[in-house]
């Protein structure tokens, strides 16, 4: 028995209207063997860069062959393209305005289609509503057999969104806060940090086009700051501090994150996204 | 292969307790091949009026022979009969009530049936949960193939919804706000209008019982008011208005909505359902 | 055609991140014909009480052979051990602290195991994600066919919540607010009533040690008191009283509850979790 399509979705719908639940109805009608994941729909209104992160984290652990149906789209119906992109083991269906770069820079190649071809969209198509009217029908119509080149003309690049700040110096990090996930914990651009043992932390940038630099270690000794405000060194865990205390940590995506062990650090910091935060270890 | 039966969900148990995880045990403990879709669950608390406009803006889109289990029931436990509706292309479980009157009004006919033979309830029923313990085994027991005319006997009729405001002149239609969605956008009582290029729009009634009004014609130089306050012509979507600034356009569902761009519109006019909406076009 | 097993996840990460979307990401990778359905993830963040009682509530209502995927865990990275425990008819993915003790409770017996096995985690694990990790890996290979013993070593015992107050005399009980649902009611650790019409209500002890307490018999004219304030009789339903009253009654768990018909009744009281809770039949 072969194993039934999957479709992963990531929109800023929120799930207190029937948005989210149509676009599935729309799916389900064109492709009744399709199976449906969420991965969030409480992507803050409109932040591209918060939906970008949060797919990065998270595409590497579906299974090969998973479709994305990605819609933060403050763009709708205005010029911006409506596409499908191929890369890594994976196919994606999104507004062309960066929410795709963070894994592009990660997976790198890609082939981008223009979903023009009005055969892959709903017989009426809203100015407002592209989610259903055209990006559900699309890859719906690629979880039932269709080839990506059908969907409409190839692209020869997409929209890219700045990396998020990352300055690196022989003994310090300069980077920021990204957002604050639902734990109130801080998850940070300073990233892709490996814990191995108690003395040496390695570091290689990622999330864009920082390409080519090399490496950085530096001890565990280091202290991180957000803000004017000393947290500590990077722990392995919160349980590392007494609850209530702050601590760094590397968090699961291999992100530097701020935490409270057993509480909310975001409010304990008063911090927000694009707060500067700064990993020393001189 | 045939298709596995698809049941919607749509109440306003929100998703913080387990109720409606339990609902699916109890259905998937009853029919092992039905497919679950949330509408939504985060309708206002014992607001009927929402449930049903939202369930008249999505059933369209599901597959045929969908089940629809809609549990929005202020008057659980007391005399109010819980009913199973075919009419259209689906099949309807809910208490009756008005929530599935203005699908009722689109799609017409409808045969209703009372939830009274036992055997198609849980063993021992509470009163104060008869979404796990009468309406999800009669949508599970459907799905498994259960003729509907067998869950009990026929109703003669059903609860309606008073239609929301709508009040047609020759140069001007009266309504109401009827809720803010997830973006701020005010979704009104005006609807069905249709986007025939710049010179004009059409319209007829929806929802309810204002049966045979003729279609209005109205120029798009028409102007949009809420309260007091002038929203300006309905234009094609949100983007055709700067970043911030607030615009009327005719919403994914066709009904008259004001958004502002990449912002949120029941905050900036401090709007809230039954406001008064007009539409004047002299 | 067998049936496809079932996993249900109750867990406390919000749907704001990509972390329940990862989980199922990863058990559809490692098991492609599981079937996931949500008891709830807006579990208060570490109330692992509130978790042990939304699990105890629902388990009963599905199929047999369903796996519980329960990720409630304050001390993820420290040393409580990661289990998968066979009980009743069920098996259920959890941290040992506790989460699984009102089920313990009620269905007795219970095989636990230490996942300790590493060909049944992830090939990296973080300090900070056993949800994604190690539990839903666990889940995964569990429903793909893995016996329970494979997963690791057995354990001898498992840490068990302290039982909610519950003090029984001849004619009064004392309990507290376990916590507050979806709609404001307040759900109360007095439990097991079984209403038999107007004239008594039966009470037995449940979530927790306090075995062998014979049940108690008291009128149906007893009063009910939150802190100090006098509730009323119970009653069948929220309708049985006017719009915006209070009143108590047997909610759809088993445990006596507090709500307001057609209202919110925590915010009415100011009432709060561990707030009292008295019956009294004198």
């Amino acid at each position: 028995m072969t194993t039934p399509p999957l479709i992963a979705l990531l929109t800023d719908f929120g799930l207190s209207d029937a948005y989210v639940g149509t676009m599935k109805g729309v799916i389900l009608a064109l492709c009744p063997a399709a199976r449906l994941v969420d991965l969030t729909h409480d992507v803050q209104p409109q932040n591209v860069r918060q939906a970008a992160y949060l797919l990065a984290t998270a595409y590497a652990y579906f299974p090969a062959d998973t479709i994305f149906l990605v819609v933060v789209d403050p763009g709708v119906g205005t010029a911006r393209a409506p596409l499908a992109v191929a890369m890594g083991q994976g196919r994606y269906v999104a507004p062309d305005n960066g929410v795709l770069s963070y894994v592009l820079a990660e997976v790198g190649g890609g082939r981008a289609y223009a979903l023009e071809n009005p055969a892959y969209r709903l017989a009426e198509t809203s100015q407002t509503f592209h989610g259903r009217d055209l990006f559900a029908p699309a890859a719906a119509h690629l979880a039932a057999g269709v080839p990506i080149s059908a969907l409409g003309p190839a692209l020869a690049s997409l929209v890219t969104l700045p990396a998020p700040r990352l300055e690196m110096a022989p003994v310090r990090i300069d980077g920021e806060v990204l957002y604050s996930d639902h734990f109130g914990n801080l998850i940070t651009s300073i990233g892709r940090l490996a814990w191995d043992g108690p003395e040496t932390l390695r570091f290689a940038p990622r999330f864009g086009a920082r390409d080519g630099a090399p490496e950085v270690l530096c001890a565990a000794a280091c202290q991180v700051w957000v803000g004017g405000r000393a947290i500590g060194p990077i722990r392995p865990t919160y349980g590392a501090v007494p609850p209530g205390a702050l601590t760094a940590l590397i968090g699961s995506a291999g992100q530097l994150e701020i935490g409270v062990n057993q509480g909310h650090a975001a409010s304990v910091l008063g911090a927000a996204s694009g707060d500067p935060v700064t990993l020393v270890w001189a």
